[in-house]
């Protein structure tokens, strides 16, 4: 059985939601499977002295919006800039570990309900209420999960798995591993593609 | 008789050598040419309080070399990490300008050859004389050349050129503009190459 990919994420960055609509469908070409893996780019961007694109130099932050909004297009992904952003997704992250640990079928459509709900239907995803509405409508009982989100070994695995992150490297998101080998950013799916094609070159 | 491609790069960035190895059959595949326009990163990251890759945050800058040259081998262009690094390229950009008013034809042949020159065969670029060396093999009068390329009109015109650049929105390298859009990074050829082919998306 071939190692999973492992997907490191942030729900407030626009090519990690580029990149999460392409990688599973990729994966599956060559046997994979995908286990996103929420981190939170505040953090990240705290130890690497970095900040969110959209904050960052003027016309940087401008290119920037344009650029989310025709790799979306280029990547046929339908795709709106939320109107807040960035946002802190802490009960999102919360909630996929509750459910990989607990209803692990369910924690990938979770990922990317929330991530459409934020990027495609501009809902303010870091409020948990809706958080809440985006489980129940995939037919998660939502209070089990959200009580269940809360829990401090959740709160821990969190703040364990961001600080593993670091300390892996990771300085920004998408960060995708494929058996050790790290591929920074939404660009590197071709790169993936062919590593998992014909091995390491 | 359609707009030609312009190619901003500064000689000291990688992924500029990457996409510089590209661009020209990418173009004429779409019947474009492309005018390299040589800009200076250290001018353009004092404006946008950037740095060079190498000299950011360890993990990134340590992912990354590892990506330059994995990109290369994805790529297939023979790349070596050059030992001096970066290096400011002040003379063979201005030597670039010169070209391109007095000998047009050999400005984009002495581009490739100093990129190589740089990223394949170790040499160190910022000298004056490996420049001149450099020209000297292509058959250009390297005297010539490199009594103009100090002519105060072609420093002033490079400095016009960069300048030009920042107000243009220019925040790293390289940066290509097909008919006013702006794409950056050897990244985004995958993106240049559908707009040339079937127009804006």
């Amino acid at each position: 059985m071939p190692n999973p990919i492992d997907f490191h994420f942030d729900f407030s960055s626009p090519y990690s939601f580029l990149a999460s609509e392409q990688i599973e469908p990729l994966a599956a070409r060559h046997g994979r499977t995908v286990v996103f893996q929420p981190i939170l780019l505040g953090v990240v961007f705290k130890a690497s002295g970095s900040a969110p694109l959209t904050e960052q130099y003027g016309p940087k932050a401008k290119y920037s919006v344009h650029d989310f909004e025709r790799s979306a297009r280029f990547a046929g992904v339908r795709y709106r800039q939320p109107s807040k952003f960035p946002i802190g997704a802490v009960a999102a992250s919360r909630a996929v570990l509750w459910l990989q640990q607990h209803q692990p079928d369910r924690a990938n459509p979770f990922v990317h309900a929330v991530f459409r709900a934020f990027f495609q239907d501009d809902r303010d995803i870091s409020d948990a209420a809706v958080v809440a509405q985006i489980a129940q409508s995939l037919g998660i009982d939502s209070a089990a999960l959200m009580e269940g989100a809360q829990a401090p070994a959740i709160k821990d695995a969190l703040r364990k798995r961001v600080e593993d992150a670091v300390a892996l490297g990771v300085f920004g998101a998408p960060t995708i591993v494929v058996d050790g080998e790290v591929f920074w950013g939404n660009d590197r799916l071709p790169q993936i593609e062919r590593w998992l094609a014909s091995g390491p070159f």
